[in-house]
């Protein structure tokens, strides 16, 4: 490896650790004497009866395990559910494990356990709950008479038909019990504290895990709209069209708004988030002499389309020392996507990277980058990102490879792994979507 | 129109203004009794027998007007060929006029009338060369034996066989006696001193206008590897296979490589180029009281991606002020491209800005964005560019429109038109790329 890759490396793998449960909890919860203080909120547990600690998403097993070690013997119990192979050992808190991406039955029995637990909960308790990336697959309550296969028949028409994720998330919260702030609803008349890891862009709280106990905007109005305006309404199945318009006359429970009374027993505090690992990536450029320019934690779009971008703003570095004065450390984060046209394998990190390669060109004066998960799992391989640099283009030649076929048929991660541009930290634990670095010496 | 989108235009046109012909010609050119200074380059103009004046590309002819009012008699004559329509008088230099972007007989003829010109031009001759955008398509001399459709077959078989850029330009340069440097080689033993200005990212001399006073990397045997990659051996005219296979055989003259001694006599000097756009635009906005952001000179991709990118910066300095201070403006220059797979009527800068408003979303906190290309003309409209900002919503709301099919369609310029968003400013007669102008207050 050369000393460039080590460096951003460096930089990569301590932003990661900067945004993982434990650290996160430890660095953001204190708790002194009969106080729990995050942020600028406190909380005195003397006033509760019992502290109860729910949680679901991908990390929140180690978010229950750190908030353990914090809290001890004052947690009164609680249930956390993660992903298959997601478990920590918690002493208190019980782990339930269900099917994610997709929602299995698994996960509608161990949300229906965890909202037993919250309704136990009365108004002398506070209830810990931790939400994190996966979160709304994990936790799931249809209503009655709505099934699995109707809710994922649903949104199976909603995909092709080409709505907006916020369109898919208006009739998401209204085909749910829990999503849209109806999880704090159950827990009312506890009070709710949430501490979120966010792999949102933009860390919306009504869009994390489906805002279970945040405030939601839409309404079965809303929702109908969007049914309409694919032309989807004869096309639903049965269930899910008369819950609708049961909804719309009034005869099912909305989501909560705004203006619900029960917030002012909710608190939502994001503690991770893309912007916060791109902070410490910041930290540790500057440390090791690079002028660290943190560019956008918010970055969307087709993965070799935004290579491209990032590409011509590296050389706008190299070739003028601006917008910042070499040797400096560009640092972007968020989340791109990649259409899949063709029948490779690799992930939208490996394939920024190979794209910007390409940009890049053979002569490119020095820099090395890497796109990395932070989850680490880029797509369906066991690498968590990929590299570019010069150096890489010694390997191609030395093999007589032409990456732009590999591109093209979205196949980063053979091509890498043949060059040695794979980026592999095992799975993190976390998830705040991508970071991407690029030193510029 | 609001007072946000007032100030960026006012830095968009002043941005414009400042790579015309007649003040680059002005500021760069300098003469004093009997030197001629550009930058640090200096002639004694008593030392040549003969000044002449050549010049190709949409605006030769005002860049030759404006030297004409600076070198007044002292040039003994010379000709520029210009795009139709974009003839500007001359008292010593003549006119001709001829097809761009497609390369038509009257290019060819005027193309020999100034080779005739300058190999008229002897060792005390100095002949100063005017190079612009379309300056490729202008001139152009073809090898005997080569017809207009055969070169026009050669190019579209690559261009649809999916070569890249640098592959087309190898082959081009070498069905071309005036490609490569090899208009160099025809005003050699004169001096040559080209004023350039470019129209391609990164200023690549040997890129701009096909680079014929440049020297060329490429060899006939680069052209035939291309040509052999992609299976067309078989499918080229006959005349063009011939050739090439007789260049390779060195029985055709090679483009002119950097080592050729008649370098020594040429020099090349870009007077102009997006940069300086986007540099005057930073001094406007630095005016107006925003900290100019010079993001980079050399942005290239998908328009409407490229577009999401520079969303996700603008939202970053709206939410954190990184990585700049607001009152901001951010400022961004190349050429975006659109893959066409609608039917509607748009241009690249116009798909840009409404891909731009969609991703800003209904939402958004102030800002006004405009992307812009310099020479007037965005795509086949009598548009220059399009206007993102949030007074748009209130107009697509007013009118029920739904702006993401519009985006889909390539359809932009109707959309935008509905809407008051528009940028028109006539054709400018000059030609940098596009500039992008993002004010965040």
């Amino acid at each position: 490896m050369t000393p460039l890759r080590e460096q951003a490396e460096r930089i990569v793998l301590q932003a990661i650790e900067a945004v993982k449960p434990w650290p996160l909890i430890h660095s953001r919860v204190h708790v002194q004497g009969n106080v729990l203080q995050i942020d600028r909120h406190r909380w005195d547990l003397s006033a509760f009866d019992n502290l109860w600690v729910i949680g679901f998403g991908k990390a929140s097993a180690y978010m229950a395990q750190a908030l353990e070690d914090l809290l001890g013997e004052r947690i009164t119990g609680g249930m956390v559910i993660v992903k298959y192979g997601h478990a920590a050992g918690c002493r208190r808190v019980r782990i339930r494990e269900a099917g994610h991406p997709v929602l299995d039955e698994q996960g509608l029995a161990a949300t229906q356990e965890l909202l037993q637990l919250v309704r136990q909960a009365g108004e002398q308790d506070l209830v810990l709950c931790l939400i994190s990336g996966g979160g709304s697959a994990l936790l799931e309550s249809p209503p009655a008479g709505i099934h699995l296969d109707d809710l994922q028949q649903t949104f199976r028409l909603l995909l092709e038909s080409g709505a907006t994720i916020e369109e898919m998330n208006a009739v998401r919260k209204h085909l749910s019990r829990v999503k849209g702030g109806q999880l704090a609803r159950e827990i009312y008349p506890a009070t709710c504290v949430s501490l979120i890891i966010s792999d949102v862009i933009g860390d919306p709280l009504d869009a994390i895990a489906s805002g279970p106990t945040a405030p939601d905007r839409t309404t079965f109005q809303d929702a109908w709209r969007v049914i309409n305006k694919y032309g989807l309404v004869d096309r639903l199945p049965a269930s899910v069209r008369t819950y609708l318009q049961r909804g719309i006359s009034g005869n099912e429970p909305e989501t909560v708004s705004e203006t619900d009374p029960l917030w002012q027993r909710v608190t939502n505090i994001v503690i991770g988030n893309n912007r916060l690992a791109l902070q410490r990536a910041a930290e540790v450029a500057r440390q090791l002499g690079y002028q660290p320019f943190l560019l956008t934690s918010r970055v969307q779009g087709e993965a070799r389309e935004v290579a491209r971008v990032l590409a011509a703003i590296i050389q706008e570095i190299q070739t003028t020392d601006q917008p910042v004065r070499r040797p400096a450390c560009l640092l972007v984060g968020g989340e791109t996507t990649v259409q899949v046209t063709g029948s490779g394998k690799g992930g939208r990190n490996q394939e920024l990277a190979l794209a910007l390669l390409l940009a890049m060109g053979k002569q490119a004066l020095p820099y090395a980058f890497v796109s990395c998960g932070t989850d680490g799992t880029d797509g369906p391989t066991d690498a968590a990102g990929g590299w570019a640099d010069p150096s890489c283009w010694t390997a191609i030649e030395d093999r007589g490879l032409d990456p732009l076929p590999f591109l093209i048929n979205n196949d980063a991660y053979p091509f890498l792994e043949t060059i040695g541009g794979l980026l592999k930290t095992g799975p993190t634990g976390t998830n705040v979507m991508d970071i991407m670095v690029g030193l510029i010496p």
